[in-house]
This record gives structure tokens, C-alpha cells and sequence, in this order.
């Protein structure tokens, strides 16, 4: 209770750090020069699509009230407000699926109540708002961020396997759609005869399923055998819209004798149309609220910070994972003052708010860790080249090496680079030039590649540029309302999909499917550690109870108004992990299903330790075998999962050496 | 020249080595029991369904004049014959792809003439079939199949390709015309308005792509990790006739608003029908044929007689692969005799001829090995525990065993019997009971299965029963007639893909679309040996030949009355693979690229062959980590390409023991 008797303690310390890097932020980012739209567009795409995709959601949830022009609205103002206010700008904010859900839940409520209904729907949700912005502050003033070492794993997966299963459920319910005529809609038109809707259902499927097995597909482009290693970055980081762009194109091969509307394509007004210009007015009809429902709308509101607090630090931390080795400090605490600022504008505003977005922000640290790689690499190639053309001796190399190293990497010591080098120096002694193997003669290219650091190029121009862009999308919407509805639910099953492989939680169920005699199989790939350590009792066990309590969660999101308490069980969960749970299962096992930060501290015995470095020393192959293929993208793309975390938490913190050591990779194998 | 001064010499020796095991072919698959039908029903699935498929290929390429029906009836026929008279019993015949070539060939040819005309194109081809079995007998009687070993993977391969290009042709030919109105079919009915007609195109894609992709995937079940490994196999080895059946039955999911006749079914005539009914009148109109056609028919018979001579034996000889282990001798030149017996039954009979089929022939071996290794395991384990229960001393054990084996296995003597059991000795042997580790420890679960030498269960049962399957099936048309010829397109689709692993001509075009960089990845996962030791520059100037060779057979296919010829260029590229090519790459490479048997005589660097070893002992992981699920179809699957060809041929003959050795694998990895 220690935070609670210091207020605006933490907040000030976050500000204060924040504030000694934020010139250095955008000196950072200019200087990167034209390199700097790779990561921007990168995350711009990755960005924007999900929320126009949501949009549609909230659109046929809403009844139109609202589209996804106020949901690209809302991204661009919430993503340009956080990079130049924000704490953090690695972190990406957005619209997401909570958001969604909550602000349907409060449709539904309203439509329902002849005293509100849907006409003061927003001017309600304005104040569902301004209680969460109030509880947000409240948060962030009593440091409540230094919880934040109690969400483990266990929390945020179920949460992702939630959204996971509403996304299934939406792409499903979407596609049953696409076979009858839409609500509110004059069934007499000729697209709606019963030819027609048929033929609109299974364009439809086709659709979809092209969406989701492609987009599948090219996501996974780097690890192809074929084309080069430009194309397969290309079209791994850009498939996904890429392959919106082809089936929407596809959409229009449809022969002319079928009438228009046949395939149904995205619902939403234009920007500058009257329907989306009625959002000024909103603050206007906040005093015509009933009372009672500016009380009551403390209960979601109540909900909807608990869900923002719980998914915007969880995805600011993603973004600063350790292994990212990130140098400026982290703000939680200001960052959710931030948001509670975001959350105010958009209630009165009548846009639903953004906050911090999962996969997106650790997709932008990555993409920028290779960026700021590459930067440094390409400086060490060339001073160490230089070198060996003056027949220098090694020392004199790897001097100038580190010297480049310091120079690049603003805030090093000569000490602490020396130390994170170390590794280098080793590979680069190790033989005088001219004699020895030719194997292991120093090759700046390889070896500088093998045994550099990861370092992000911390900047807050990538995050402000891509907020620019979505917000250019208003302006685009002629141009996506040409989506079909379709190609939406495909990707709506696509981002289920994807969210899969690298959950925990999943993979144990997965594992409950495979009988004991071909468990070897697990144990043959890449696997977590708890598949060797755990008894398989105990992972059965784990894994059902988090089942059940998967399903109760679902269960309550179809509760109608009381659905709205859906986050309560994820409350509950942390507190359960906590309490309860330790009760059940021996902490070693606990700690391997569910690692959590405060039992890290505690101790843990080497035996783990060590079996997780030698997982995390084959899962970079080919690192030191000599072709220049595998870059850095592809490693990162490796050791990461599709939410963006990294797949083998090491736990170490002094030994980072030991991870990027090649040799013993090599006699591993 | 020697073969032709002996006439009657390759049959004469072919009926006495069948003769002395013919009876013993009739008590083996007798005295197996209920288990044939394991195999039994395996085989007719794989056998029956392409004969549908090319059945309905036949009827829309001859409007009607030949189809389904006729298919089958030539398939079963033949069968029965074959598996009663024939000589390897363990080679499957059907119509395939060539018959169907060029039969469709002789259509066109005989409508266009007038003197001709559709009316007496059976007649016609029955004169083919006649000079084709002239040709045939010539051809046994002359011993020309001791020119088998001139057959090396070249042409094979290439043809292979051809026929896989023809089937993707075939699929995109029928996908297309869905969207179209058939042929001579009144363009006035309501299911050929435009709406009905897109509909049934759009069905047909779903339904096509739909079988393609689950047949593929349930064909891979055997490796997947989820489920018991009697559901995987099921699924592995009747997945596609089952998915053919999921799509059928998903075909009458269509709303009842939808006109009868979407989506198009099999088109083809009851067998009791009276266009089925003709074909007794074929041979009366054999001359009404003009006597000018009579001897043009030459023409045709010498591409057919080619044609059956080349695929009947590599099918043969694919069943026949010494990695099988048969011991009953081969009977090529009777077979061919056989064959041109058939030929001009099935010509009399007015109905497309049979002949040796791939991959049916090979997998019917693979079905009848596992069998054969359960029934000697089963008694083996049972011994060995018997003896271990007595504490009996390891000699004794090992002594029971191969008195087991010896028993089971016919016409062993205790030398050989005691030279292939070598490795299973050693493995008793290895520790005495109760000291040493426990994994070394002689468990006889594991270890029998491990050094078991496969054995073939060698009889003629099961290929008659599965030939009377097929000819029941005529009976069943009622329901064949219910599945989709969308199916059929996405099963054409599915046999071009499937084809494609394991070739190798296929395996090096996309080895030419790997960049340098990253061939690595090649070389870490299972692959041949010219990978390693042939020049890429060698192997990809090979490749592009064969490509061009590939295009120019292709190009022939289309030409309309010439395009008969299309077999020519393969008997050419045998004489050009045996006295140009030669000339043009070193022996060595050749031999890694295309290795033919009687180079393989002429000796092969030692260097080659303990590369091979290397690969076969790495391709059976598992085999002896002590789980008791890998069973001998998976180890068989992975060792076996889809065409049913041992992927990694060892080329050698004394040394086998070497590759079932399981302990040099343990080191390896």
C-alpha cells in the first residue's frame, strides 16, 4: 500500500525520465532520414486495417450510429496525442475489440431505455467517458502501475483467447449474414431476391476463405524457400492489406449481369456526409441525460478503465520487453494519465476511445530494432573493413569497432559497451589474420551480424507519422468502402487465427490432444520449457481449470445487460493467480506454466535457468553458418510470437552474452 | 541383341518361377484371415476412384460414348484376370490417364471422317487394340523387357510431370466449363439461366477447392500430432475417398430453391441402361470398319503398345523395388503377354483397356508389408516374452526368435534367416538381464520392431477382391452418380499436386528458385544426394532441359491429329538419356541426377554410397526411442515418395543391414 501514500510519485518520476530523452526523441527520429517510412508504414498497415475492421463491426453492432470513420477518427487524434504527449512512444494506440465490445454493450443498454435511446446513445457514452478518464487519473496519481508485475501470463492469455473466440464468432456470424437480407433493409430491392442473396453468400465464402488463406500464407513468407530475401520481407510485412487490396480487386470480376450490391461491400458514410459531422453536437446533449444514467454510467465505466488500465499497460510492456534492451525508461504511470486525457476527448467528441494495441506496439519496437541495427551494423562493417585494409591488428579492429559502437549508440559508456561486446572482441582475437582455419577467420559481415546487440531505434516520428496516415484514411474512404464485407470476415478469422501459435494457453490445449506415445514430437521442435519440467498431470489440470474459466467468460459476454461485466472475471483472475492458485500447484511448476515477475525475484533454480539458455541458443539457427539470408527480421520473427512477445523468456539478466554466444550453438548441434 | 535370337526365353522363365509359388499365393492370402481386407479395401478406394474420375473425363472428352461404366468394367475385368492369370500378383491394373489420351484421340480422329464417323469409332478402336496386342505379344515374346533397365528416372519423371500438367489442365478445363452451358445441352432450361449457371460455377469452386485441400490434408494425417494413431491412419489411408464423400453429401446442402441439376453431377449412363448395352455389338461391326482405317489403326497401336509396354512395366517394377524384399520372382516378359491378352478382350468388348497403374501398384506392396510385419511381430514379441518370463539367457531368446521368423517366413534358411536377423541379435545380445542401463536393456516390443526386415505378405487374394470391389461398383452407380463433377475437378487437382513430392525433376525446378543464400535450408532437411554433389550449375542446366523436353511434349498433346504421337518423344529420350546426354555430363553427376540400374553395375565411388547411408539411417526418426506409436506405414510414408518410389535409393545390395541400424542413427543425431 506503499504507492497509495504517495501520490503523483510515480507520474513525476515518469515525466522527469521521459522528459530528459524527449529532445533526443526527435533528433532520433529525423536523423534516421528516409529509412524511418520502412518501420511507419510497416505499423500504419498493420494499424489501420483491424480498425476498419472493427469500424464495420461497431457499424452493424450500432446500427450505423457509428462507423468506421470514427474509428480511423479516433486512432489518428488518440495515436498523434500519445506520440507527441505520450510517455512511451513505442506504443501504438488504436481502437480495439474491447472497445467494440463495451461500446455495443452501451448501445444495446441505450436503445432499450425510452428515456435515453439511441438518439442521446453518445451523448451517454460521453459519460460512461468521463467517469473512466476520472478513474483512469485516479489510477495514475496512486501509482497503480506498480501492479503491474501481477498480470502474468495466465490473464493475458485467457483475455487473448477470449478475443480470440469472439473474433471466430464474428467471422462466422458475418458470414451466416451475407446469405439474408441486413436488418433495416427493403427486402423488395432485386439484389435481395433470393438468386442473388445466394449468389452473394457464396461469393462471400469464397471471399473469405481467399482472405484468411492467403493472408495466412504470406505472413509466413519470410521463412520461404523461394524468391529473395526482399520479396519474402516485402510480402511478409505487407501481405496481409496487400491481399485485401487483390480479393477486393477480385470482388470486381464479377460478371455484369449481376445487379449492383452483389457482393456487399463495407457499410459507412463518407466523412464529410452529414451522418458523421453530427459529433460536435454530443457535448451539447450531455445535460439532457437523465440523471440516473450519469450515475449509472459508472458501472461500465468502472468496467471499461479496469479492461483500458489491464490492456494498455500490458501492451506498453510487450513493446519494452527486456530482450529489446531498450534504453530510455519506461512511463507507466504517466502514460495512463495520457490515456485518461484520450479517453475524455473522445467521450465528448462521441468517438470511441483507443488505447495501447496488441500486436501492433511490439511490432513497432521490432521493426525498429532492426532499423536501428542495420544503422550500426553498417558503420562497424565499414570501419572494420577499413582496418583490415591497413593490415591493422585484431585489437586495433575491434577498437575502432567499439569506438563506431559508442559513437552510434548515444548513452554508452565505454564500460558497458565493452561488456555487450564482448562477444565481438572474442570472435574477432580469436585468430590472427592469415593463419588458422579459414572457417574462423574474422569476417565483418558475419561475425558483427552474429554478435551485435540488439538496439531499437527509440523515436516518437514512426508512431506520429503512422497517426498522420490513419487519419489520411478519412480522406481515403471512397476508396475502402470498396471492401466487401466479405474479405472483412475472412480477416477477422485471420487475426483469431494468427493470435494462436506462441499462446501458451493454447498449445497446452493442443497438447491434451496428443497421445503420450507421440509427445516426443513436442519435444523434437522448438517447445517450452514446461513441456519437460512440468509433470503432465499438472499441465492437464492447469490447462482444463483455464478452459473452464474460458468458458465462463464467454458465457458472461452473452449475458444481455449484465454482459457488460465481462472484464470482472479477468479482475478476478489476477487475484485467483495470485491467492489461490499457489495453494494448488507446486510454485516450480506455477512458475514454469506462468512465470510472473515477483516470483522471478524470488529465485529461481539454476537447473531452469540453463535449460532455457540452450533453448534460446537453437532457436537462432544459422546465425554463424556464413549466409548473409537470414536477417534480422526473420531472427526477431523467430524468437518472437504473433502477439510480439518473446517465446523463451531467459530470465537472466547479467548473462545476456551467453544467448548471442554462437559457438555453443554450434557444438549444440 | 541377344533377347531376339531367344524367342519364348523371358516367358518361358517367367511361368516357371510364377508356376512353382502359384499355389502358395492362393494359401498366403487365404490363410491371412480377415486381415486382407485391410489391404484389400485400401487398394480398391486408391484404385477405384481415379477410374470414376477418368471415367467422367472419357465421357465429356467422347460425348457420352464412353464413360464411367465402361471404366470400371474394363478396370474390374482386367483385374480379375490379371490377379488369376497374371504373373506379380502384387501389380495393380486400371484405366489411367494415357488410355484416356488416347482413346479421346481416336474419337476426334474417327468423328471427323466421314467414311468413319462416331458410329463405328469402337469398332475402330477395337482394331487398334488389335494390332496393340499383336504388338504386345511380339514384344513379350522377344524379350524386349530386358530393356527395363534402360528405364531410368529420366523419362519416368517426365512423363510423370506430363501427366501432372495434364491433370491441372483438366481440372481448370472442367472448372471453367461449370460457369458454361455443357455441350449439345438445351440452353433454354432453367438451370441454364445465367443466375443458375453462376451459381453452379461458384459451388463448383468451393466444392473443387474444398476436396483439393482436405484430401491434401487428411493424406498427411499419418505425421499429424493430435488423435490415436488408428484415427490417423484411417484418415491417412481413406481420407480422400471419405472427403469425397463429405463434399458429395455437402452438395445436397443446397437451398431446394435451387433448380435440380445444380450443381452438375456425374454424367454417365446406368450399366443396365441401353447405351451400356451396345458394346456386345462392337466386335460384329468390326468389318464394317474400311479397310484403310483397319491398317491406319497401326499407327495409333504403335503409340498405344509403346505407351502399355513402358507404364505396365515401371508399375511393375515400382511394385517390385528391392527395398520390398520379395522373394517370389518378377515375371515381366509374361505380364506383357498378359497385358496385350487384355488389350484384346477389352477391344472386342468396346470399352477403353487396362494396364499397370501408378502409384496403386507400389502402395498395394506397401499395404501387403505392413501386414506381413504384424502377423511375424506379433508371434515374435510373444516368444520373446515367453522366453524372458522362463529367465531365459539372451542366446536362448534371440534362438526362439528366429525360430519364429524362420516358421513364418517360407522358404528361409537359417543362413539367411540369421544374416538379416543380425542386427536383432546384436540387440539381445547387447546386455544381459538386470545389468547395464536401462535404456540398452533388450525390450522386445521396441527392439524387434526396430530390426525387423520388411517382409511382403505375397499373394493374389487381395488384388481379386479388389478387383471384384470395382466391378461391384458398377452396381453402385445409382449413388457414384450423386457426386459432383466439381468434386472430380478438385480430385484432379488433388492427383496433379500429390504427385509432385518426391519427384525429383519437380524437386529441382524449385531447387533453381532458392537463392544462393539460402540453399542452406535444403541441405538441413531430408534431401537427395545430387543436392550435395552435383554442381548447381550442372543441375540446373539438366533441369532446363528437361523443362524445354517437358514443353515440347506438352506442345505435341495439342496438336489435333499428329498430337497421337505424343508418346514418340519418351521412347526418344530413353535412346537419348543412354547415348547423348552421356556425352554431355560427367558420368558421376548423371548418375546422381538419373541413376540408372546398369550404370550402377558399372561402380560407384564409395564416397556416394556412405553418403546415402547417412540420409536412409536420418529418414527413420524415431525408430528407436522407445515409442510405441510410430508404426511401420508412417516409417514406410516417409521413407516412400507419393508415387510410391523409395525417396533415397542406397544402391546397394550386401550392405542393407547397415540402413535398419538404429544405433549409428542415435549418434548421428
Amino acid at each position: 500500500m506503499d504507492h497509495i501514500r504517495a501520490p503523483f510519485r510515480g507520474i513525476a518520476k515518469d515525466v522527469k525520465g521521459r522528459a530528459q530523452c524527449y529532445r533526443q526523441d526527435w533528433i532520433s527520429g529525423f536523423t534516421s532520414g528516409i529509412k524511418i517510412l520502412a518501420p511507419t508504414m510497416f505499423i500504419f498497415f498493420a494499424s489501420a486495417l483491424p480498425v476498419i475492421a472493427f469500424g464495420e463491426q461497431l457499424s452493424s453492432d450500432t446500427d450505423g450510429k457509428l462507423s468506421t470513420v470514427e474509428a480511423l477518427a479516433s486512432t489518428a487524434i488518440c495515436g498523434i496525442i500519445h506520440s507527441i504527449l505520450g510517455g512511451q512512444p513505442l506504443l501504438i494506440v488504436g481502437v480495439a475489440e474491447p472497445t467494440v465490445i463495451m461500446y455495443t454493450y452501451l448501445y444495446k443498454f441505450a436503445k432499450g431505455r425510452e428515456d435515453l435511446g439511441e438518439h442521446l446513445y453518445l451523448a451517454w457514452a460521453a459519460w460512461v467517458c468521463i467517469w473512466t478518464a476520472c478513474m483512469l487519473f485516479l489510477l495514475a496519481i496512486f501509482n497503480a502501475s506498480a501492479v503491474i508485475t501481477r498480470f502474468t501470463r495466465v490473464a493475458g492469455e485467457l483475455f487473448g483467447m477470449l478475443i480470440t473466440v469472439l473474433f471466430v464468432q464474428e467471422a462466422i456470424k458475418g458470414m451466416v449474414n451475407e446469405f439474408n437480407i441486413p436488418e433495416g433493409e427493403d427486402g423488395a430491392l432485386p439484389r435481395y431476391q433470393f438468386q442473388w442473396l445466394y449468389i452473394n453468400g457464396l461469393l462471400g465464402i469464397i471471399f473469405a476463405i481467399g482472405l484468411l488463406y492467403t493472408a495466412l500464407k504470406s505472413r509466413r513468407a519470410r521463412g520461404w524457400r523461394y524468391g529473395t530475401g526482399w520479396f519474402r520481407s516485402f510480402i511478409a510485412d505487407y501481405g496481409v492489406p496487400l491481399m485485401v487490396l487483390v480479393w477486393t480487386a477480385l470482388s470486381f470480376a464479377v460478371p455484369s449481369k449481376v445487379p449492383s450490391g452483389v457482393p456487399r461491400r463495407l457499410f459507412s458514410p463518407l466523412p464529410w456526409e452529414s451522418n458523421s459531422l453530427h459529433h460536435w453536437t454530443v457535448a451539447k446533449d450531455m445535460l439532457s441525460v437523465p440523471a440516473v444514467y450519469i450515475f449509472a454510467a459508472i458501472i461500465p465505466a468502472f468496467m471499461v478503465a479496469g479492461l483500458y488500465f489491464f490492456d494498455h499497460s500490458v501492451a506498453s510492456q510487450m513493446a519494452q520487453q527486456k530482450e529489446f534492451n531498450l534504453k530510455n525508461p519506461s512511463a507507466y504511470h504517466y502514460d495512463i494519465f495520457v490515456l485518461g486525457f484520450m479517453v475524455l476527448i473522445c467521450g465528448l467528441l462521441g468517438i470511441p476511445p483507443s488505447n495501447g494495441v496488441l500486436p501492433q506496439s511490439p511490432m513497432h519496437t521490432k521493426s525498429l530494432a532492426v532499423l536501428k541495427k542495420q544503422l550500426i551494423r553498417k558503420k562497424m562493417v565499414q570501419s572494420a573493413k577499413e582496418s583490415i585494409k591497413r593490415r591493422a591488428s585484431n585489437l586495433e579492429i575491434y577498437g575502432k569497432m567499439q569506438d563506431v559502437f559508442i559513437e552510434m549508440d548515444d548513452g554508452h559508456t565505454t564500460i558497458s559497451a565493452a561488456r555487450e561486446l564482448q562477444d565481438l572482441k572474442d570472435a574477432v582475437m580469436r585468430n590472427e589474420p592469415g593463419e588458422g582455419e579459414l572457417k574462423d577467420r574474422f569476417d565483418p559481415e558475419r561475425h558483427i551480424d552474429a554478435h551485435l546487440p540488439v538496439r531499437v531505434n527509440e523515436q516518437r516520428l514512426s508512431n506520429l507519422l503512422q497517426s498522420i496516415l490513419v487519419g489520411a484514411c478519412l480522406g481515403a474512404m471512397p476508396i475502402i468502402k470498396k471492401i466487401p464485407t466479405s474479405v472483412l470476415w475472412g480477416y477477422f478469422a485471420y487475426m483469431a487465427i494468427d493470435s494462436l501459435p506462441g499462446n501458451q494457453f493454447w498449445e497446452r490445449i493442443l497438447l491434451l490432444f496428443i497421445t503420450p506415445g507421440r509427445r516426443y514430437k513436442v519435444l523434437e521442435g522448438v517447445h517450452a520449457s514446461f513441456v519437460e519440467s512440468v509433470p503432465f498431470r499438472q499441465i492437464a489440470i492447469f490447462t482444463l481449470l483455464q478452459l473452464a474459466y474460458l468458458l465462463l467468460c464467454f458465457g458472461v459476454t452473452w449475458i444481455p445487460i449484465a454482459g457488460i461485466l465481462f472484464p470482472l472475471p479477468f479482475f478476478l483472475l489476477i487475484i485467483i493467480r495470485q491467492h489461490i492458485l499457489p495453494k494448488f500447484f507446486h510454485p516450480l511448476h506455477l512458475w514454469e506454466l506462468d512465470a510472473a515477475e515477483y516470483e522471478e525475484i524470488a529465485g529461481v533454480p539454476h537447473r531452469h535457468l540453463s535449460l532455457s539458455f540452450t533453448e534460446c541458443e537453437t532457436s537462432q539457427p544459422g546465425s554463424d553458418d556464413g549466409n548473409d539470408e537470414v536477417c534480422d527480421a526473420e531472427i526477431l520473427d523467430e524468437l518472437t510470437t504473433s502477439r510480439g512477445e518473446f517465446k523463451l523468456r531467459c530470465s537472466f539478466r547479467e548473462d545476456r552474452n551467453i544467448q548471442v554466444h554462437p559457438e555453443s550453438s554450434l557444438q549444440g548441434e
